[in-house]
Formats: structure tokens, sequence, C-alpha cells
């Protein structure tokens, strides 16, 4: 698999890219990364990437002519090709669709993924029109620009590839989203996910000591009773979901034990997990 | 202001966070950066940061006495003084409240805000209960870890530091959110948004040249009528917002006007803008 990233930082992905699992799967030989800077395509001494916005208003908007050049020297399959080629090219943009788990997946299956990162008050709305397939954004947070957004989707995807991940198994668990209904599944399995759900919240971990300053693990984790772990992270996965992700409660099928769970939680003085 | 980093990776922010609006805001003396090494706070050979989790699962959990030791070295107030200090902390989670512009907005009131990475399949559940004031997540999907998200959060924090951005009246207009009623405001003011929104979404943007391989600027803005290029900005701001994201429409006000406008668009057949 492949990114090719349009920016005028082309630096600004080096030590992001660096480090974890995007190290680790380039070196292994399952992805490349290669950072385009949008400057190389202008054609005027001062290397002009933005102009005056038409109709009025603060603030500079990236043209369209120096990305259109940069994107045409990538040799990108035609619009109507791409699903055939398994490319696709996105605008990062405050406007676009949310970045989900969901969306990671779907551009996991991708050969080449094509980004191209919006800066300053945002770019030539042809752009958009004649060379992207779809605009994404990863937040409603007002960012400088694309690049961390890119930066993200390289992650959340790359860990997605097969082998990308050390244990063979981790990515099936660390992967779930609505779909495999929550962190906590019905068997005691494994921990579900690193960071970022679309199911329920993950339930807390510990790990030794089991005191430290005087703070001690809850009492189920102590024993080797597994029905009563389970209980206990499946409690307490709820419990994190409706003190800080509410929103997820409706998303997700909610079994009979669950609601009975929820209704108790929802009466406790503190439902700060 | 002050962001303290506690990672495992502290050479990943080197780019991030020296490009565009960070490093202008630190080389201005707005903002001091610093990522602290997870390692440097161990004490075994190997410099263990992780551990088997209680109660089994697969997967490792960052142990909580290295991150108490390196929080301990930054001299941070005690919880119960922190509001008094403009001090917080934060965890780097997926099992966090999201972040949002208006989180960004607390966050750029603090004097000092300290981010602990989460990596892995999660971090001791009591680094939150003993040292964090907040646990937060970027998005409802799986990173490696906490750093991608440290670096938007700063980013999208730094640029709210009166004086960051090169134009002073910028950040008043491109850190809008639902407070002030979507990107395309009653008048006909600057554009709103680089990226990311909490209201509507932003209109399109073009710049010179008016054509472009074929593709020309929409009419409105050709000519110099500012009531027709305000309405047609607005209408492009609906049909982006029905298009992408229509979960924003619930959560604005609403005018008669753009209802109106919302309900011709529903029967256009091309509501992708």
């Amino acid at each position: 698999m492949r990114f090719d990233i349009i920016t005028i930082f082309p630096g600004f992905f080096a030590g992001a890219l660096d480090y974890g699992i995007p190290r680790r799967a380039r070196a292994a030989g399952l992805v490349e990364f290669e950072a385009h800077d949008l400057r190389g395509f202008t054609h005027d001494r001062h290397k002009t990437v933005d102009d005056r916005p038409f109709g009025g208003g603060e603030g500079m908007v990236l043209k369209v002519e120096p990305i259109y050049d940069a994107f045409t020297s990538l040799g990108v399959a035609e619009k109507s090709m791409r699903d055939t080629a398994k490319e696709t090219v996105i605008l990062l943009s405050a406007q676009g669709r949310p970045f989900t788990q969901t969306v990671a997946q779907e551009l996991a299956a991708m050969e080449r993924v094509v980004m191209i990162c919006g800066r300053y008050e945002g770019v030539d709305e042809r752009v958009s029109e004649m060379l992207c397939d779809r605009e994404i954004s990863i937040g409603d947070y007002v960012l400088s620009g694309g690049e961390l957004a890119a930066a993200v989707i390289v992650d959340a995807v790359v860990r997605l590839l097969p082998g990308a991940l050390g244990n063979p198994d981790s990515s099936r668990f660390e992967s779930f989203g609505a779909e495999d209904g929550g962190a906590a599944g019905p068997e005691d399995g494994p921990p579900r996910s690193t960071y970022g759900s679309g199911g329920l919240l993950d339930y807390p971990h510990y790990t030794r000591p089991a005191e430290f300053r005087g703070v001690s693990i809850p009492e189920p984790l102590l024993g080797g009773n597994h029905e009563a772990i389970r209980q206990w992270r499946r409690r307490m996965s709820l419990k994190k979901t409706l003190a800080n992700r509410p929103d997820l409660l409706n998303k997700i099928a909610i079994s009979e034990e669950d609601r009975e769970i929820l209704d108790e939680l929802r009466f406790e003085p503190d439902t700060e997990a």
C-alpha cells in the first residue's frame, strides 16, 4: 500500500510517521509514504500557493493550479477508474465527512491513497470537484491544516494492514467498531482497543503492582473468577460510556443485562468512572 | 502558556510542532512545548514501561509507576489546586470525552497543560484516577497511541492564543463553533474556518484563475453583488452541511430562510455539493 501526501510542509511528517507501527510497517515493506512539496509545483519566483478569495472575505485560499500539477505528477488513475485501480484521493478539510473506524477499514483495502492537505482559509473548490473522491474531517475542532489529519489517517489505516501489528491477533480485536457490539465481548476475551472506539468504551485496565501508593486494583481482578471479571468489566465499560460518551449507547444493541446495569448506574451518586 | 507531554516517543513531536502556527507561536514566546521521555523514569535495565493486564486478556498496559514519576518531576499543582493555578492534566485515551472546539477554548485559558500519551492496549487506570483531570479522545477511530492526539490538541489550542495567528482578526472568525450559528454569518463577512467546525460547514472558496481547464467559478462570485454572494454562500453552506454533516443541522438554530433553502435542496437530484 502507498500513501502520497501533497502538502506545503513535507518535513512535518518526518516525526509523526517515523515511530511505532507506521515505522515498523514501512520497514517490513507493507507500506510506503511520500510527502510531496506543493511549492515545488509553482512556477513563479515567490512559489505562490495561495491567493485572495473571489467574492470577498479575509484570508487566503490555496490555488488550484499547483495542486493540480502536483497531483498530475503522481500518475493517479482517472476518477472513473479509481475503484478498479483501488486508488482514492482525499481532501482533508473541515467540510468533509467524519473520519471513523469504518472509513479507516475502507481505506485499508486500497492500493493507494492520495491526500491533499488544506491550509489557510480553505482550498479552491475545484480541487475537490476535479481531483478528489472524498472530503474528510477528523473532528469538530479547528486545525491549522490537513497535515495532522493526514497523519491520523495514515496511523489508523496502517495498523489495519495484515502483519502491521506485532501480534497477528491484535488488529482483529483492536479494530472493533459498532459492528461488534462494543469493547467488552460476551466472552472473557482480550482487551479490545488501544485508542478510539465505535462501540462501547473499553473497561479500565490495571497492571502490576496490585497496590501503588495506597491505591489497590479492584477486587474482582485479584481473584481468578472469570465470570466475576467479565461482569465487572462489562459494568465498568457501561459506566465509562455513560459518563464520557452517552451518545454511543444509542448506537449499539443493548442487552437486557446491560439495561439493568445502566439503570443501576444512573442512580449511583458518582457516575464518573 | 506551556505544554508538557509525557510519551515513549519524544522525537515524534519534532516535525508536527515545528511548522506553521505552533512554530511561529513558540518563536514569538507565546508558548513552550516539552516532550518528556517516559523511559527516562524507569528503574530497570530494560526500561520497562508496560506489563500484562490483571484479570487476563491480550496486550500490554502502561504501568502507573514510571508515569507517576515522570509526572511528579514536572511540579504540577495538586489536583485540588489546579483550577486556581490554571493547570490541567489530560490523559489521551479512546475512553475520553470528545475533543471539540469548546474544549480547545477551555484549554487556551490555562497557563499549563500536561498531556499523558496512552499506548498499547491501555494505561493503568490509576494514572487517570490519581493524576488526571480529564480523559480526552480526538475521534472515533483507533490510533496507535496518544501522540497524534496530543499534537492535534496543541495545534487547536495554540492558534487560539492572542497573537498566534498572523492576522489579529483571524482567530475570532476561525474559532467559530455552534455558539455563533455557523460558517456563513448574517453579514458578508470573512470566511470563517480553515479546518473544523461546530456550526454549519463552510461554503466553497475559489481564487484565481476564474477559469481553470474549462472549469469556471460560480457566477455569483464573478459579480460584485454582495447580497447575491451572501445568498449563494449561505445556500452552499447549507448544501455542503446537508450532504456531509446532516447531524450539525440538528445542533444549531435554523432561520426560516434557511429552512426554505434546505427544503429545496432536499428535492434536488444531487445534494453532493
